[in-house]
């Protein structure tokens, strides 16, 4: 049999550990399958004595530098996390080194990924990072390989399990986003400081990746129009549901025109979607390509067992001496930077939800602003009735230049019997199957 | 730049066609993607006059068993099509002249596989078939690279297109299956002699590939218990909906006990579960892994532009310098002779539709008949009276050996108020999400 490939963990949390606890519990199928086995033959970590699921103390324990830079070993897993700080340092010395790189660090990767590929192309290894989106699905070997042949036209993903949990939930309770918020803290699905999920920074990191891949662009965090769920209510939800729709937190990745639309928001999709019925921590990612036409993966986003199996699928690609794809799936300098798509370009249907004073005009007024902008209704919800008192209106429109919608949301506020700031939602049509 | 793959291609129908339109039409991404370009250096097909979407006579025409032995061939495409004939022997001379091997060919997998896998193995060369299960979706890559870290433990997939259409068609028209094949037939969504797709063989020979790759077994297409559509009625479809379920052509293998139970027929599936909406001409894999746990993927299962793309993206992974391989997952040697389970250790829930001659005393010979084999009753639905006449009655049943509900239903046909053969399904409670 050929000798093993030699390998460093960096990092012993909950990721680290599930990917020792995946290569010792398969040992035997992952020799079958990649040709060698896997030694890990040593790790880093901050504290050694902290209490783990698995024993770690029997393994050859060094400084992160000094493991970048250990001779004879074929590549690093890096888990530490952190966009910048250690894992970053650790990284740049491993890839200078010459060793393959394999991270789940999203974060890192959306902020210094074509500054990291750089590094990664210069010394002639490879930058692999299956964990770092959508764990459970391999949606990186997808638009790298599965679908290298295509040109893709659109990527639209649930990226990130605790806003599409968090949602999920308040369909199913009726419960405000503060109290389920609250109970899935308790429960473990989202962190004491939640706002990477759900103000939409965790999804935009990965969507960045995924736009990269996808499009052949440089990774662009700033171009990642970003809106999170905080601002949803049950009512939107309640609403959404009564037009057939149902709220997911969506990454976009769009080309239109030759250029590229990036945004994260919540937006309505049918609720008969494949998109529609991911629910809970899932994630998924729908894709279309010119030839091979639409498709869907829905999969675990996160946890420690769909991490290490990705990160450990990338092991195994370079124990079967995997080539060195890019690591944005071209060579860096032919990856292009991203022409934004311009506002007043993008077309979409809107969910309006207002807050008005149940008074007589209130609907002219706001039906004459949407005129004057040349917008559309296409449905009008009023529920129930209220003299002098807020009531609900929602308004659905047909297609509509974001820059109209906009400047129609700003003329809307200034109206006086509009009381608190309006939920503009955009409607995504993806197709009922997939 | 490296210089070109070369390959040949062997069938100019509309997959072949297909293949060389996106080659030229994408060339400039799959040289930006692989790194050099892919060069159809030569072609064969039966008729060279034959009426094609694109201009083939510019390229070098060569009988088939001279492009298997050409000299400067990196691979050769084969789309002939057939299990034997033709194309075994273009395939087999192709290996033995030490050229990487792209093949569509299911029906010459799932027969020939394991020898073909030899061939290859002992040649040195690689053979790939990521067009012959559901081509929109790269089950084979995800399987063989992405989740190769993990034990499988089951993988259930709607591997038909034709079915699929035909059974979402009858469902949503309340059509027999006679009328909605013919519809088909003129759509062109079945084939004249329509046996392959819809007496399930295409999709057993489908689950061979995927159930060897998943299991490391060796591909025996004798292993799998099949069964068509030809019998499902509208009625069981309405009975299905009735009680929460849509009825979808499944592909099963399933791990017990060490064993594998490989099995392609009508079940039931919960209505708003993932598998339960991919509807129309939609492919679907689940799978259940020990670390990734359950995951879903939808796309395509045919057509020009899917099958093109996955042929192709194994045409990039050879251009890219990707590794051989074993044809399925590990080496031969390593393979193993899938145990069965038995039919005794086989438990499912079932549905069970009966028409009986409506008179009294018919429900408690059949209900008896299932207390002595130990079946217990979950539902029981009687529709309509009509004294003296066939009506319908439909039992689900609680998990129950398969030995024991076979044994129950020849039991129950010998009573003579039942008349016509009934019809068992097994249902598959695969959870809601994914």
């Amino acid at each position: 049999m050929s000798k093993p490939l030699r390998i460093g963990i960096a990092g012993l949390g909950t990721v680290g550990s599930g990917v020792l606890g995946l290569i010792n519990n398969n040992a035997d199928l992952i020799v079958a399958r990649a040709g060698r086995s896997i030694e890990v033959a040593a790790v880093c970590a901050r504290n050694k004595k902290r209490k783990r699921d698995i024993d770690v103390g029997s393994y050859k324990w060094m400084d992160a530098q000094d493991l970048a830079r250990a001779p004879g070993l074929d590549a690093v897993v890096e888990v530490i996390g952190g966009q910048d700080g250690p894992a970053k340092d650790f990284i740049e010395t491993t890839l200078k080194n010459k060793k393959h790189v394999i991270t789940a660090n999203k974060a890192l990767l959306a902020h210094h990924g074509l500054a990291l590929a750089r590094l990664a192309e210069s010394n002639g290894v490879s930058l692999r990072y299956e964990a770092a989106v959508a764990a459970g699905i391999p949606i990186i070997k997808t638009l790298r390989e599965g679908y290298a042949s295509n040109v893709i036209n659109g990527v639209y993903g649930i990226l990130n399990g605790t806003s599409n949990f968090i949602l999920t939930e308040m369909r199913e309770t009726g419960g405000t986003f503060k109290d389920v918020l609250r109970s899935a803290q308790s429960k473990g699905y989202a962190e004491a400081d939640p706002s990477f999920d759900i103000d939409g920074i965790d999804a935009a990191h990965k969507l960045t990746l995924l736009a990269a891949l996808a499009y052949g662009i440089q990774p662009d965090l700033k171009a990642v129009n970003v809106q999170g769920i905080r601002r949803i209510t049950a009512r939107d939800i309640r609403f959404a549901e009564e037009l057939g729709y149902r709220i997911k937190l969506l990454g976009i990745a769009r080309r239109q025109d030759g250029r590229i639309m990036q945004s994260v928001e919540p937006c309505l999709v049918p609720r008969d979607s494949a998109l529609g019925t991911v629910d809970g921590v899932f994630n998924a990612v729908f894709t279309e390509g010119d030839f091979t036409g639409e498709a869907m993966a829905v999969g675990l986003g996160a946890g420690a067992g769909p991490t290490a199996s990705a990160v450990v699928a990338d092991l195994i690609d370079l124990a079967r001496g995997g080539p060195n794809i890019p690591t944005f799936g071209i060579p860096l300098k032919s990856l292009v930077k991203a022409p934004r798509v311009k506002d007043k370009d993008i077309l979409d249907t809107y969910y309006l939800h207002l807050i008005v004073i149940d008074r007589p005009g209130v609907i002219a007024d706001i039906t004459a602003i949407l005129r004057d902008k040349s917008i559309s209704i296409e449905a009008f919800l009023q529920r129930g009735r209220d003299p002098d008192q807020p009531v609900s209106v929602v308004i659905v429109t047909h297609e509509t230049p974001r820059a109209a919608m906009r400047a129609a949301v700003r003329d809307i506020m200034a109206v006086k019997t509009v009381v608190e700031e309006p939920t503009l939602l955009r409607i995504e049509q993806i197709q009922a199957t997939p």
